[in-house]
Order: structure tokens, then sequence, then C-alpha cells
């Protein structure tokens, strides 16, 4: 059948990470076939499998399609060529054949040498800056600067699924609503841990649900307790969040009820215009205003946050950035160094962040149906972990959890007898897993 | 417009009970016309409102089809005449003009009294016996028991949608998930307490999805402290109940992934196995096979359960009632008394119960989205307060609401001082309004 | 209990509206008790009914506050004041006692004079701008200008929620998964009609689904045929659609599998780069590039669109407003005239339009689950009927229905037996509605 | 760290059917660790790849659960045993150590030779009848039959998740309601055509909501086309299905609202009485009650229909099975050979069903939401592949796909020029695919 054919290697921990079959899978779905050439598994962990396919085609133009795909996954013809470039027509005009970034860890080759692409996201430009490859948003190309395009020098490396990574246990990414929530959050407190003495940075995003069903006020203790780097939410929180510190008494009202009563978004609009007349958040925390809440503990801990405006603001804040483009921006900033990130009740805006993580930062997206989870992974947010649950439920166990953790920690590390490698049959398996540092992958 | 017309009156908590807003529409949907010849507003409680209304049709049968509308909605023509009813043809073949029963409080006028009907669920027959009307599922009517025909001398009567009722505050039956969960419950605690004191029995409806979230721990908790009368539910409940205080060690694994692992559900069949060997439920709890959960505490306070089978039941247990009308009469049965009714995240089960349940029980349905409450109040269990959270949540907080206000109602019975009619003004308002006594409705 | 009390008055449909039990919910939620003193109901269409009651409560405090919401649903003391301004102290700075709209029609006593706000919408300030009193956004309001406070002299007047409204026959704003869909989109069609024969707009609210859905052939179809006036949409939809003129060849990979393949993601990008190149999207249509779609018919018929930015944006598209009050003020302007609104598959964009929206616009929601319409509701937009449904089929069988009710239109004017009322008995109920002139309504 | 380890032996499309990966998993979950001796990737279809793995564990108990856990995965010790046998107790009571079934195709070593059990469905114990292993629920066990223990002996062959068995395209088993879903509707009827062709028989799974959605009309018509061999439902189906075609004028009420408007229950009652009078279903459609519907195609074509009673039945039905143990053996007789399964706006039933195929069955569920996809798939029915939309829309569309493919097939018959493989370029891809004999996996 085929008329064309080329080489290609992967390498990687293949089986482990899915990447095999989804290379086979991508070759024939685009009408092409293969055969296995050479494939060697990996004994140990630093020795990763190898693989030689001969992918087949009809035709030279299916042939370039399915080559493309398959760099998309890490798979790349055994070509020697440095990526090519060229320059952008104006500012925010791509050439056509631009290359399309994933939000795998990216690799262009200049001058015969694979150098790592820095702000590594989705759905970006891949320009030379200063002898470096950058993700740029399309928007934000200038008009001269060379753009990579698609074709020879350039690799990416998808993540491992790993069970390392698995945050609840032995999930992987599927999403239920029926797991046991207690366990999974008590996963998702581990990963806390992990990334805060790996100094990494625990990013939060978080949609107004997260006031209306009560979560506030663990996530506002989850903040106090250091446990939160960055808050990346919109206005309408923010708001909730005020309201919710200013208009004590009349609060009750709008809790009570969950929804706008007669007059009540009155209140809404009051909050907003208190804290604006005080000059901002920092202000009206400084003034007295605002003595409690996600947003003050925010302030007082001086945890950076950035709120997105949205069509539908009210007000809107101060601090509100109304235009999206600087709003993106200063999302990328927030995002420099996250190691977690946990995305609570809000589609916008963790697609949003979804779009601007690379997929190596374990994420966690908390929701009440399937479909917000089922959506980030759809765009290519795969290492999204969803988690069904109610998200003020979530926030309350989870606070509890990395305070339980912090305990238990402090006591192990007293605790000599609990090191060494699986000898502690009835430890509980996460606990033996973490310590486990020869385990072998594919 | 109209070539026909009747006179009906209303009585009752007019506004209130939202029925004259619908029989307007009824009368218009249906494609006639109306004048309101009279309307008074009762002033106190005690003196209801009545309104007299001139329903105008095009032709007799479009009036005929009006009436029995209003009369669903506990309108009737102002006559005098009694009730009429014909023999049952065969066993479970009623006379085709057969009266169809609402789960509204429903009266028969015999010999010009007016009768209250016994047993009163929704989609019956109402049957003569022993000179008493009762709502017989079609069924179970027998040969030639006499059988109540639509017309005149069946009235029904809408309950209040009361604020009293309400057992969220202020919530009414909207669905949403948008409401602060913590305020909820309470108000649903609140009603338990309410229902225990008034001596009505409180109904538990629970699919597997309690045990599944975690919540069966909080479940077991409640029957132990004497919060449940009754547990209706399914085989698949019991089972996963009974598995999880069985194969301790194994447990884990299931309950970690939340789903069927390789091998996983020859758990889920070795504790049938095991129940059904020990002779069932009861006997399991009593031979020490089974050690805690659910069923366990249920079995060890006689608090009965019914669990009815279904098409995809393992084993099933013993216990579990695999012919559907006999499930039905045990559900029936047990249903007599009930005051309140907490449906737990099952659809199957709360529609079931929702079709055997009068109008007038305070029902609660949690459920992790809006369908399972739109779809009762759609079947007519207009009672049920939908509220979207994750039941292991919802079972975890009102266990320890439950408790909480024991210990408060307890502290107050001893300060003489917080009785008195509104004297309290920094008394919650949920508070005061359960001492308050003369207020008006209409 | 009350040491003190008000007379107020309410006037209009009020059971249809549902305004007075409301009312009478609002006054005991806030702790209130309330006596009827007068209910007359008016017998015809032009004599409304007309209620007096006594407020009473325990406190002025309390009193102050059931008379504010009280307000809100139309009922007022019977007081002659005028309504009473205070300046704005900076510009988006409001007094703090100022009053917050609702969406519904809104007057302004001024020298003993009624008169009407202008520019109807919630959540606003009103503000004095030429002698005429308007609904204007808190950070639109310009230092020193003139604004309504709370209190006397403000009265507004809640839509019924009538027969005629009902745009599905007699669903009323239920909402449900469970309804005949072809019976409901006919009668969202027949809505259509009238609009059109209003000359009031039909406003098209669009997300993403609906080109993922295969929506957007349809939608393009209405867009063509005359029946939309106003799209109002953001980034992601404009270039979904753009993306499917554009790459036709590439476009069935991406159709099919309906999510970012690897390197799928390329075209939307690409999408994006083409038409910004190009000018813009009427300059892409202008030069060739894009020949079909929902923006190429819109372009062709000049239908106006407003494409308001967010932040989980790629690009943006030239013609997308990312600044946030620019693209709020620009939703605001385009919805001048509106007389229906369609609300496809968004939950931003309909939440937003919402909140701009006069409730006395006709609003249909479709979404595939509860939670988006269930939202609106609890936002205030109590307008809106929510349709559970796949939008792509939606706007196929809208689409058709449209073209089929013109066709029958046509055929009827022609065919003079079908005047009269309620002559022809077998005629559709619809049908036979629209032609009644004299309902009656209280 | 490993104490003990054993060597085992995987077999098959180890890549494409995702086992090797799940084995890896599965072997570190349950704290193993692995080293893979050889893999051989098999270069043609004929020659699959086969792995050699050297599972460790920690201790002999940990190695037995891992093997057992592969055991389910078709991976096996290399070992020559037979399977072990042990007599059932009691009747239903199984000897403790069964072996619990899957839903792969398992094979059993009788006398050193690899016997195929029949009846294969998952949960089920593999008793020894008449020499040949078969699957028998639990509950059907007879006291002293041999039942298959775990351990050696036992075989399974997980379905490949291949490319040709993708209904939908390339979607493989994900879940979105963001596809798009003409394509996946005319997947799903090709494969109907398939199935048909190859003599397998389609099952038509339906719940209530294809009668309130509309899609009864097309599931009818699809009925009377001779596309559906078995339908498997419940009472309240078929129900609804006849009460539309014996209450003609009533039923527009019903369907317009889609709810039990007041009274409007009586007509589903009615209807059962009906049909009850007449003798059943068949009989009603022999006298003339029933003249339309999907139950009345089913009798006129003789297709073979189940009805399983649940506990919220009205009624029921003369045809209804009440007892569930032999409604489930009505089931299984009734998917005897079955190819193709259809699941459509139910959980119940497609659960149930689910628990009875075979995973090579390939089978479609239909519904609004992701969260009936997901739970099959947790319970182990992973074939089964998710399409979240209207189940009306689904069956209009697809009994037009159905029909449309008829022509086109036959169109295509005629046409030699396009037979040959991938010679037409032009031809639509899934066509392409259809004629590629030589295709390789592993």
């Amino acid at each position: 059948m085929a008329a064309v054919h080329e080489t290609v290697v992967m390498e990687g921990h293949l089986i482990d990470s899915d990447q095999l079959r989804r290379a086979f899978n991508r070759i024939v779905e685009e009408g092409g076939d293969f055969e296995v050439l050479d494939f060697r598994v990996g004994k140990t962990n630093a020795d990763p499998s190898r693989a030689t396919l001969s992918v087949l085609a009809p035709d030279p133009h299916v042939l370039d399609r399915i080559l493309e795909g398959l760099a998309y996954l890490g798979a790349a013809p055994d070509a020697k060529g440095d990526a090519q470039f060229a320059p952008a027509e104006r500012d925010g005009i791509l050439p056509d054949e631009f290359y399309s970034t994933t939000n795998f860890d990216t690799y262009v080759r200049l001058g015969g040498r694979w150098v790592a692409a820095l702000d590594q996201k989705m759905d970006c430009a891949l320009v030379l800056r200063e002898g470096t490859p950058r993700c740029v948003k399309q928007g934000q190309v200038k008009r001269g600067e060379r753009v990579a395009l698609r074709g020879p020098g350039i690799r990416v490396r998808p993540p491992e699924r790993s069970r390392d990574y698995s945050v609840f246990g032995f999930m992987s990414n599927d999403v239920s609503a029926e797991v046991n929530k207690a366990i999974a959050i008590r996963g998702a407190a581990r990963e806390m841990r992990r990334a805060r003495a790996a100094n990494e940075k625990i990013v939060v995003v978080a949609g107004p649900a997260v006031v209306h069903s009560g979560g506030d006020l663990h996530l506002a203790r989850l903040v106090r307790e250091g446990w939160v780097d960055v808050i990346l939410t919109g206005n309408a929180f923010a708001v909730h969040d005020l309201e919710k510190s200013i208009l004590k008494t009349s609060l009750g009202v709008c809790q009570m009820s969950g929804r706008a009563v007669e007059g009540g978004s009155r209140h809404h609009l009051y909050a907003i215009n208190a804290v604006n007349r005080a000059g901002g958040i920092a202000a009206a925390v400084a003034s007295g205003l605002v003595t409690s809440g996600v947003m003050y503990e925010a302030v007082k801990r001086r945890v950076p946050f950035v709120l997105a405006g949205s069509i539908r603001d009210d007000g809107p804040l101060k601090d509100t950035i109304t235009d999206m483009l600087v709003a993106q921006k200063a999302y990328v900033a927030a995002l420099q160094g996250a190691g977690m990130c946990l995305m609570l009740a809000t589609a916008l805006h963790s697609i949003a962040v979804g779009n601007l993580l690379p997929a190596r930062v374990r994420t966690v997206c908390v929701d009440m149906t399937e479909s917000v989870p089922v959506k980030l992974s759809n765009r290519g947010t795969l290492q999204a972990i969803g988690l069904v649950t109610d998200v003020g439920y979530f926030l309350e166990r989870l606070a509890e959890e990395v305070h339980e953790g912090e305990r238990t920690t402090a006591a192990q590390t007293t605790t000599p007898a609990r090191v060494g490698k699986r000898g502690a049959k009835a430890a509980p398996r996460a606990a033996r897993r973490g310590a486990r540092p020869g385990r072998r992958r594919r």
C-alpha cells in the first residue's frame, strides 16, 4: 500500500506515558501504516525504552501529516537538520508555516544542538529571542521576530503519567463522582506537601462557587497557613469574598438563600463601591474595612493575586484587570515556578490557566460535574486530575489534611525507625511508595 | 367566546400554596377563560382565603377537561353530589373512568359527608374498603371492588408551601448547586429534630453512592444515634456497606480507586456469599461476621430496612426482595407514619419513594446534579427540596449538626429567659420563627 | 408582636406574576408579619388587581428592610414623596445609600410625577441625566452625577409571567431534560416570528459548543434567512467558525474528534493569523478568505456582532474587544430594542447578557444540563426559559421550524376561513390562543 | 527490595489493547516491581507481541495479589497446572476461593487443554457443567456443582481497543459533550450495518427518556426497518410508548409539558389498564388498541422484548417481569448472539446490560451527561463508547443515517471503480479503512 515511508525514533518511558499507543493510533488514524523495526525496553529507570518505527503512507502529503502528528507526541524522524525559522510579517502575524506549541517540554535544534524552549505553554509560537526559543502568544510576537516553522528540528518530551505523579493514589486521570473523596483529598494534600518541600509554587484558581459553597473559610485558612502561593481568579470571586467580610449583618441573608434575593445584589455593588472608595483591596485591608476572608489573608500574607475581568462583571474592583491581554500576561507571570495547581469550581479560569501551564505541573480540578475535567482533558490539559465533588467540602477537608499531614510529618521526622526501604510492612502504601527510590519505569 | 361555563370554589391558603396561580394557568392552558366572581382574603390564620371563579370554555368537552384539572388542584364545582363508583372488572383492571390520585390529602363525598382517604399516595385508584376510601395501587385492586370515578365528590387539599415547611430556611423548593451547604444542612438537621419531637418517622432512602463517597460512616452514626427510623434502599447499597465491614484489608483498594479494579468486584460477590452463607444480614451481624456499617447499626438498633431488588443486582442478598410487587408493598408499609424523608444519591429509589409519599412529608433530596430533584418535581413530588452537593459531605455535616443541635437544645431548655414571643431580638431568625404562633397565612 | 407597621399597596397582575406570594414570603422571611387590609381582583384585562397590606415588624430597622425588599417586588408604601438623590463622590464611586436596580421596568418619582427609567438593566445605579433617570453601571457613573437613593419614590413593575409569554406552550420557567424538544422548539420558533412581527430584535448569544456540536451550519442558515439581528459572543466562537470555513481539508480531523488532537490546535491559531492578516473578519469575507459560516453570513447580511474577549482566548481576533468595560458597553448598545434572546450553550455570555437585559425580553436558554438555566434564574434572569438539550439539535430543528412556520403563515394568510375567534375547533391550540384578544388576567 | 518473584508471560496486541501499561500499573499499585526480561513486538497482524516479565514483591502474599490482578489482565505465570475446582456448598453459596469472572473471553485449563468458557459475562462464578466451564450468576449455582477457584489454569483475553472497533471514527472511548454528533452518529450507523452484515444481533436498551424526548418515533422506525433485534427495557418505557399510541388526543398535553400535569398521570394508568385488559401488549396490538409506536413495531416485526420491573413502576403491565431473578435470566437469554448494543438514556438498564455483555460486544451509550458513560466504564464495561447528546436527536439522526447508508452501499456495490486498496484518494477515510486488509497491529 505504501508509496512513501520514513523512519522515526521514540525514546522515553514509552509505555508508561502512553506515547507508543498514541503514536500507533495516530499513524493509522491519518491513513498510514507502520512496522516496528526495533523495540528495546529499558531495564532500569536510568535506561529508558527506545523504539524505531518505519512509517508508511500512500503519498507524501499524508506522510507529512503523520510525521507532524508524531512530532507532537515526541517521535521524530532520525534527522539531523536544524529547526527552521521565518520572520513575523507584522506584529501579531505569524508566517503560515509556524510551529504551534504543546504544553510538553520542547526542544529546538539550533546549530546542531538541542535547546530547551522557555516559558513552555500550549498554542504559542516558538520565537527566537536573544538566541533562545521561547513560547510566545501569537498576539505578542513582534514584526520581524524569528518564528520557528513546523518540520524538522523540534522535539517534545511528553511527561510520564507516572504513578509517582498520581496525586490520588491510583486514579491516574480518570474522572468520577464515585470515588471516596476523603482518600482523594488526602492525596492532594500529600502532593501539596511535596510541592512545598520541592520549593515549587502552589497555585489556586478559584471561581465564585468557592464562596457560595462556604469553601472560602477554608481557603482563607490555607492562605493564612502558607499553603497558597498565587491566586488566579476573577472579579466575582473577589467581590463575593469581600462582601462577606464587609457586610457582616446582611451577609446572612445572601448566604442563606444562596442567590440574589430581591435587593440582595445591592450588597454586591455596595462592597465594590466601598473597596474602590478605599482605593482597592490592599487599601481596604489596611484601612480596616476588610478584616477577614481569602483576599484579606492574601494581602496579609503578601500572596499575589490576579483578578482577570470578564464580560459578566459588576463594578469592577479597581484591582481587576479589565483588558484581557494584560490579564493574560499577569497570569503568565504569576505562574512562573508553579509546581502544583488547584482548579476550584471554575470552567473559565481553569481552562485559561490550563492553556498557560506546562504539562509537568501537577493539577487537580475540582468541580460538581465531570464536564469541566473532561473539557480540560480535551483541550490538552491532560495532566489535570478531575475530582467530582462539592468544592466547599474539598476545601474544608483539604485544610484539615494539610494540617494533619504537617503534624504527622513532624512526628515521623523524629522517628528514625520509619526510615528504610519497604521495611515497614504496616505503613500506608503511599508512605511506602514515597520512600522507594529504585523503582523502574519503562 | 365561551359557550359553556361553570362556577367553582377554592378555599385555603390560596396564594401561599400557589394554588390560585396554578388554577388560572390551568384554565387558560386548556383553552378556557375565567372571571373572578369573588375573592376574600382571610385575615387570620384560622380564616383561610376563598375564591369563586366562573370558568368559561368553548364547548362542554373542554369544560370537563378544565374542571378535572382544577379538581386535582383543590378547586371544585360547588356541587352537592356524592362521589361515584364502579366495580373493578377483574383483579387489577379498573373501570375506564377511574379517578387517579395525587399525593395531596384527598376527601371523598359519601352520603353527603366528606371522608378522608387513607394511605394517601399518588397514581392510585381510590377504592372503597370497609366503607372507607383508600389509595390502592392499580395492580392490587381486586375484582368487584368499588373504584371511585372521576367527576364530582372528590376533593384534594394541596399542602401549603409554607415558610414553616421550608427546611432550609428560605429556600422554598429551588434547586441549586450554589447555596451555602452548611446552612442548608443545618436546616435539614432542624427539621429532623422537629420530626423526632413530633414523633414522626425519619426515613432514609439511600443509593450506593452513599458508600462510594464515604458517607456510610456518617449514616451509620446517624442510625446508631437514633436519627433514622426506616431505611429504604436496594441490594447494591447493602452489599457495598457489608463488603466494607467484612473485607477490611481489601477494602482499601476498592475505596481508593472508587471503581471496579481488575478482580476487585470479586469482593462484592464474596461479601454476598459470606452474608448469605450466614443466613442473611441479621444472622451475619449476630455471628460476628459483620461488625460495622449502616446495616450493622440498623440490625443493632432494630431499625427496619427494605432492600428492593433491581435488574442490575449481583447476588442478591437473601434479604433482598426480588419481586417488585412485594417490594413495593414492603416500602409502603415501612413508610407508615413518615414525617420526614432524606433521599440520598439515588434516582431510582427516590422516585419510587416519591410515588409512595403523601405530599405533606417533608422531603430533602441530595444529589450531585440538579437533575434528580428536577425529575422528582416533574413527577409530582413537589415537596422535595433539592440540595446539590456531595452526599458524603452532606451526611458528615448532618451527623455533626444533629449532634450539635441536641446540645444546643438541651442548653436552651435550661434558659427560661429565651422563652417568650419575639422577645429575644438577638435570637437567630429560625428560632424566632419557631416560636411565633400567631402568624397569618392566606 | 409588631411594634411598628406600614401600609403598602400593590397593583398589577398580582397572582399571575407571582408577586403577591413572593411579597408574603419576603415579609415573613425578614421576620415581619402582615395583614391583608384589602384585596380587589380585577375582572378584566384592563382592570388589574390591587392589594393593600399592613406590614408589621418588631422594630423600625426590620421594617425598613422589609419595605426595601417589597419595593423590589413592586410594592410600595402609599407615600407621596419624591425619589431622593445624592451626588457621586468620584467617578465610579456611589453614595452608600444608592438604589440598586432590578431588571424590572422602573419608575422614579420626580416632582410628583412618575418617570420611567431608561436603559433598564439590573445591578445599576439610577442616575439623573438630562432630567431623566437612567440605569448606569456603577463604574460609568461620573463624579457629581445625581444618584438615586433607596427609599421612597422608586417603583418597579415586575413583568407578568403570562401564559402568552410562555414560548414553549405551557412550560413557564421550569427546567427539565424530559420535555419533548420538538414541541418546545416549535414554541421558540413561534416566539421568533412574534418578535419579528413586532419589529423587535432577535439576539443570539452563542458559545463555542455551537460549533463543536455542528449547530453552526444551522445558525448560519438562521442568519442568512434573516432571523438573527444581533450576535453576542466571544473570541472562541468566532475563531471556531472561521477555522471551519478557512481550513476545509483539515477541518474534518478537528470535527471528527471534537478535541484538540495532537497538533490540531494549530488550525485554531492559523485561522486567527489568516483573518488578522486580512485585516479582520469583514475584510476576510471581502477578500474571499472566509466563504461560509455564521460570521460570514453575519458580515454578508450586515448583522452586527460583538466579540467580547476572555482570559482563555487565543489570538485574539482583531475584532475581539479585549477590554471588558468597552465590551460591556458594546453589548449594551447592541441589545437596544431586543425583544427576544436565544442563549446558546454558554454560561459566561448568557449570564453577562442576562445582567444587561430587561426582564421583559423573552429569553430561551439552551444547554446540556440544568445548571446554566438554574444559575440564570438565581441571578435574577427569571424570564429565561431553560431548554435542556443538545444545542446542535436545537438549532437544526429551529431553522426548520421558522422556515416551516413561514410557509404555514403564508398559507394561512390566504385562507380567510381560518380567521375567527375559536371557530376552528381543529386548529392547534397555540394558533387559537394567538387569536384570543379578550383574555382576562389578574 | 523483592523477597519473592515470579515470571509471567503476556501475549497479544499488548500495546494497542493497553494491556501492557495496565499490567505495569497494576504491579506497582499493589506494591511490587518488575523487570522486562523480554519483549518481542510482532511485525504483522498474524504475529502478536509477546512480553516476559519478572514480577517482584516484598512477600508471597503481595505477590499472589499481584498475580491475581495480572491474571484478570491476561497475564499468566508460565505454569502448566490445571484450573482447580471446589463444590458449591449449597444452592447459591460458593466456596470462598471462587474465581470471579470478567467480561473478557476466558479460558480454563482442563486436563492440560485450554477450554473457552461459555456465556461470558462479568461477576459470575465459573461452573463446570457437562464438562464445560460456564459463567453462572452466583445465585444460580446449584449445590455440589464444581466451581472454579482463583489461581492457576484460568486465562482471559482482553479485547483490543482496536481502531477498527472505534465506531465513531477516532474517538476510542473518550466521553465528551463537545464532539460533532452528526459524525459520531454516522459512525454508529456504520457499526450497525457491520453488525447486520456479520449476522450479529443489534440490541437496544431504552429508558423512558426516549419517549419524553420524542425519540420514540425514530426508534419505532428503526424497529420497523429491521435495525433492531432485541429490546431490553422496563415497564415505564413501554407504558409511555403505549400511552402515546392509545390516548391520541390527550397525549399532546403530556408531551407538551413533559411532566405529570395535574391529572396527567391518569393517562399513564389508563394505558396500563387498557393494555392489561386486552391481555398484554401483543394482544393489544392484535385487537387494534395499539396501532403505532416502538412496542407496536416490535410486535409486528416479532422483535423480542424484555420488560424488567422496578421498584418505581406503576401498574405494571402484564408483560413486565416483576421478579428480578427471572428478568435477569430473560435479559441473558435475549443477549445471546449480540454483536452491537445501543444504550439509550437509562442508567439502570444500561448498567444491568453492561453486567451481562461480553466486552467484545460493541457498545454505544447515549446520555445527556458524562456520568452514565463514566459509570459504565468504572463498572468494567470499558467497551462502551459514550455519546453525550439528546437521545431524541441521536435516534432521529441515526434512523436517517442507516437509511442513507443503505442507499449509499447499494450505489457503491454497482461502482467497481470504487474497489481497490487506497486507490481512491478522495474517498472518505472510513471507507478507505474498511477496505484495508493488511493493517498490522501489535
